[in-house]
């Protein structure tokens, strides 16, 4: 941490600050120059308010120079993580995975049918929500367990790895059978008995990014499932709240390389809920894997406009189909391909 | 719902559009122009996703002409939302109610001589954080059953109602024979198992404005509460995200004028979370008021430089009572007093 | 424009409201239904003020239907804008144009290594800033006209067409005879002076969106160019703010396609001012030409740790050209081609 | 400048840095802790960019300790500035100055009867707009130098200061005899070539925040005009962008408190433009005298209905003069009273 005095600050209350400093537990360096005095501190724990020095007498400026996040960060692993699948699958190594399927499962003939046409056109992982908690309380509540059994039939009989997400730490035992990885959707990012739950577990877990989040307090919330033991997340980036509303949200595709190089976890882009329109979805996946995403996971419904939720984001079939033959033109312009 | 259709619309595509809203159930009101066609929907339902008519062909707009809630609109209960307690307080009428506290219960003492400051400032209602999930994995957690004892105990000793804030429905039950008012915090604005689950409670619920929510988001959060049958709703601003860096968030005003034009609940402000620097806390509580807060909440520590949490926003004794005594003065211009 | 009435309003305010609309020319159609009226009023003038409709008594929301800019919509053009240049170059066609150059004219020296190293490697159109008003009033200025015949000169000998930024309407005869290509920075995105001015002259204008502007706000300002006769606007995202601050923008990606549907201009990006970070501008080039660009402007620097400005942000030569062969790689997965 | 090496740099890279930063003038301080090196560099230049450090390998992150700006700072000047005009008002003492009037100049009639309404109610300055350039091409732009006349008549028969937009420096010398404060718009507050020729002019400047302006940006922009030698400069907050839209902006009134901390300069608001709603102005204004600000400037219209712009946000005159009861109700709590 370094603390800049502002440029009138006496030697007292320099002083102060130096002991409340080593009070702390910090080591302290002193830097005075003509104008200024500067202090290094070192050796703060990571739950170190610096509002504390900030509010003391004359301080200028405090700027926390490690970074709040340990296990995530990418000189932990340099290599990078690849997350690897009991059928040889991986993500984050040089195949870009795609994910896709419905926004909730609706049916045995709306999931299978979807499963098979993603299927045929190169997808390798079936998403599909059985939890559907949503923002009016009077909607769709999804299908509960009847659901996940749909979706772990469609997956093997379709060869599909499945994903879904969990909304409750009650839920985690009972989508255990059923899913190979666990989604932790934007509302629930900062939900840290969730997370710390997850943490324990020992399937690979896609953590999307809140809609005001910082990619900071993002990797944060990953930290809380390295740290709990659980090294194999996928951040999903999956748009943020701004002031522009011709979309839902403003999907952040300089993340993925900034995370790239932040993380060494594989970085995933959500572009359904990154933009809430269908004509919208394709040319965002295709912005996601030129800019370096390890995978993509889109809605398609094999038939859309009839949709319990969220038709209006999801691609029929043939257009995923379409998405696919330009994703595998772009994969090897950054020394990529589809899986 | 409002269908305005693109200039160069053919009939068929007109018929097309009015077809599907039939369908869904609502009757058509169509409005031909010299460049464009319009149709007006009646008898929508609460659920109804508009893209799902903004996808299909020709359509230019769609716009919601129903509001999205119901029982928390102004036009539900016009006179607007008094609510009592068993000791007289009664927050929503002509009173501004001032409720004070530390962020965390940390021990009897630092509890016990908080409560008594701000009893004798005129605070009337006790706040004080029990569970404390905070966004590093490596911090303070709270003080749990014990913290809730100690507020009860305290609260009953200065003549204080106690608030303080539940983060999952398991701890509903737990809480219940400790608080006066439940609080729900911005990240757990959009937990609607939570919401459903706080319905069934008889007992006031404060619910904050999450830090990126717009106001109907917030009102929607609300709804949830009232659908289950529980009324006694305060909306609290507590800020919200913006571009700038310079206060942890930007504490929205306006939104204290706005809430009590749409609705009948009462409004309190977080001027403490919403600006997250001590000598702004002051300027903000009393803006607050002076823009027709019925509530200001305020964390006031009995010696802030040694606090667990939150230290840097919370008030020092003194410096409460004299915010308070400026609150005196402001509260007539609108008509209103302090509690 | 629709008139939703609130559902409590009297006969007599609606006809308040009907005779309001017509007085300010408007054909009037009304829809009454179970729980609400709906007014819909045919014939506004682009300049009306919806909010003088919104005040009236019992007045719930105002919609305006008709989309406020004319001549940059795409139904104006459905085919397209394609801007052709005296050398055979188009924008906005089926191949993809890449613009490069310095941030700053600095010297013959630097502005010919740059030119003749992006030349080689395959850019089309050499950009660098003359006048330069820095937000510090402490900094390097521009060389001004020196600079404008620099880049004439080094456009001629190296075969690329030569685009600058204009300031003030004072400038755009003066940068008349070196340009192809005026360039309105996104501060000035709203100078509607200088807008208009622009539409006088008969040379293609890069207009860039301004960092909090909207996408309707950024049409509204071309049609502005547009209006006064100029219809060779290219729209240019260079990134937008947001509450995220690892990058100095955030770039909006989503804007090529949103554009390229409402309108029938040209749609650039600019990935160097989009995320000022050197090694972010690479992957954000390779997203915009992935999500539909028709041009991509990037700043490269023969030496970018001794540039004047912008240097971090500034390529290398080698990295441009690597670049270049990534997009090339790209573009056909949009049926396009690198010009 | 504080540069924090990453935990890995080596001797050489840290060496490197060092270089870099001696060749640039700076006088470099090392401290070495357990896992980390960390560089103080004295002695910047207020034009460098910090990314140029930034970029060189093994450096984690850079912060500029030094602020800025330095004209506009607090500690310039600790005792405030009072900015007196010929009629004995001042700004920034112990009076709070309400400035009212319509947005446009239409008429001497309307601008006549606002006048004698605001000066009876107690407005000391009369606001109103010669140029109104708008963001659609095609409305009302003003009544150019008659409206100045008729400004300066007003406000000599009703004993008003005047105030009034200046949006080029060419309406510079043509304002000059007509008008006691220039007025610089939020969309010029970085219009640097305006600022400065304003720092020339011995009249005071009310300065407005950008909607998408920090607050050190906005502090930067004053410092050009304080830098060119006029010292008399007023900030007026203004509303900032977010994604919130029931209001046209969310007027940061936390801004007061924080400018008036950071810079010795008196400020104002607008609540206006800050909120756009004519029901939302009076709330704002009194949280923005609640909250400590200087001034308040409001329009008002003799008949808002009929208003050629902004009606929609005007107060009827009555309105006003409850407001002004109000605010003298409110200002002795923070030891001020209305001018």
């Amino acid at each position: 941490m370094i603390v800049a005095m502002q440029e009138n600050a006496t030697e007292d209350q320099i002083q102060h600050v130096i002991a409340e400093l080593v009070k702390r537990g910090f080591e302290v360096h002193r830097s005075t120059g003509v104008t200024q005095t500067v202090l290094g501190a070192v050796g703060a724990k990571v739950d170190f308010d610096i509002r504390d020095i900030e509010v003391l007498p004359a301080v200028g400026q405090v700027h926390r120079i490690s970074s709040p996040y340990k296990l995530v960060g990418r000189t932990f692993r340099p290599e990078g993580t690849e997350i690897r699948f009991r059928n040889g699958l991986t993500i984050g190594g040089k195949e870009v995975v795609i994910m896709a399927g419905p926004c909730s499962v609706e049916s045995r003939a709306q999931l299978f049918s979807t499963a098979e046409a993603i299927a045929a056109a190169g997808a390798r992982v079936l998403r599909g929500g059985a939890f559907k908690p949503r923002s009016s309380p009077y909607t769709f509540q999804g299908m509960g367990e009847e659901g996940l059994k749909l979706l772990r039939e469609a997956g093997e009989k379709y060869g599909l790895l499945v994903i879904s997400e969990v909304m409750e730490i009650s839920q985690i035992d009972l989508m255990e059978p059923y899913i190979d990885i666990y989604q932790v959707g934007a509302r629930n990012m900062q939900n840290f008995n969730l997370l710390r739950e997850l943490g324990h577990s020992r399937k690979p877990i896609m953590l999307k990014r809140g809609i005001s989040a910082t990619i900071e307090e993002w990797l944060l919330s990953a930290e809380y499932i390295l740290s709990g033991g659980n090294y194999n997340v996928i951040l999903c980036e999956r748009g943020i709240r701004t002031f522009e509303t011709f979309t839902r949200n403003t999907m952040d595709i300089s993340a993925i390389p900034i995370c790239k190089k932040l993380s060494h976890l594989p970085v995933a882009a959500d572009p359904s809920h990154g933009t809430g329109l269908r004509d919208k979805v394709a040319p965002m996946a295709r912005a996601a894997v030129a800019a370096g995403a390890d995978s993509v996971i889109v809605e398609v419904h094999c038939a859309p406009e009839k949709a319990l939720s969220d038709g209006a984001q999801s691609l029929y079939p043939n257009q995923f189909a379409e998405l696919m033959d330009q994703l595998r033109v772009i994969a090897p312009a950054v020394e990529r391909k589809i899986a």
